[in-house]
């Protein structure tokens, strides 16, 4: 018997109506202090959607309106802590007020999210949410 | 600490140049004796697509040659043992003579599969599928 599994993760790519790129400030190891898309681990019981609705209101206060399939992200390297695979999601939300929530120490729709180096591999998960924006 | 978490699958569609699906006989509970998606779980440090490519191989000794998402399925009901999240992959094969592995008591391209009540969501995850074929 193999007790050892991947972990399952999701992220939410959420844009506004200007361009601006949803991102919370890490307050925690890995990648401390970098900006991230909002995002976590999935629980027993929920589903990939009501996971990442979830996490997005837990850690912004935005309310998830619509889910797309950005892509699955399972490189074994893509977390320093394991191997965790992500799904990622384009969410389209409705008007809101961004707030950072308890795992986050700031949550803020960016201007210039292009400039940044995000945490793990989600410079590639945002430009891939991206292209599929232009489909 | 929550100890429990889903696990993760995947599955595999693949279709022969006469439009026949590549399905296997499940030799063990739960749907024993139906037909399913070749597909199995993911290890600990592979990737879904290595993971999607080994099951393949090891269930049908079809060898995949080009993936494509399809979706991911995490209904917390879709297996019966408990929260297993499947992604699936239209698997582009090569030419190949499909024959039982391990996990399986038949494996073979099926032409009549559109009449076939699969296991778990597997009817679904086709539909899905030759959607995407269509696109």
């Amino acid at each position: 018997m193999d007790t050892k599994h991947p972990l399952l993760a999701v992220d939410c790519v959420v844009f506004d109506q200007a361009g601006r790129l949803l991102l919370i400030r890490r307050k925690n190891p890995p990648f401390q202090g970098r900006y991230a898309l909002p995002g976590g681990f999935v629980e027993y019981g929920e589903t990939t959607e009501q996971a990442a609705a979830r996490e997005l209101r837990e850690e912004t206060n935005v309310q998830a309106a619509g889910l797309s399939l950005v892509g699955v992200y399972s490189d074994p390297g893509r977390d320093p802590r394991g191997h965790v695979v992500s799904i990622a999601y384009l969410v389209a939300a409705g008007p809101c007020d961004a707030r950072a929530g308890s795992d986050a120490s700031e949550a803020a729709f960016i201007a210039g999210w292009r400039d940044e180096a995000l945490a793990f591999d989600h410079n590639r998960i945002v430009a891939d949410a991206v292209a599929l924006m232009k489909q």
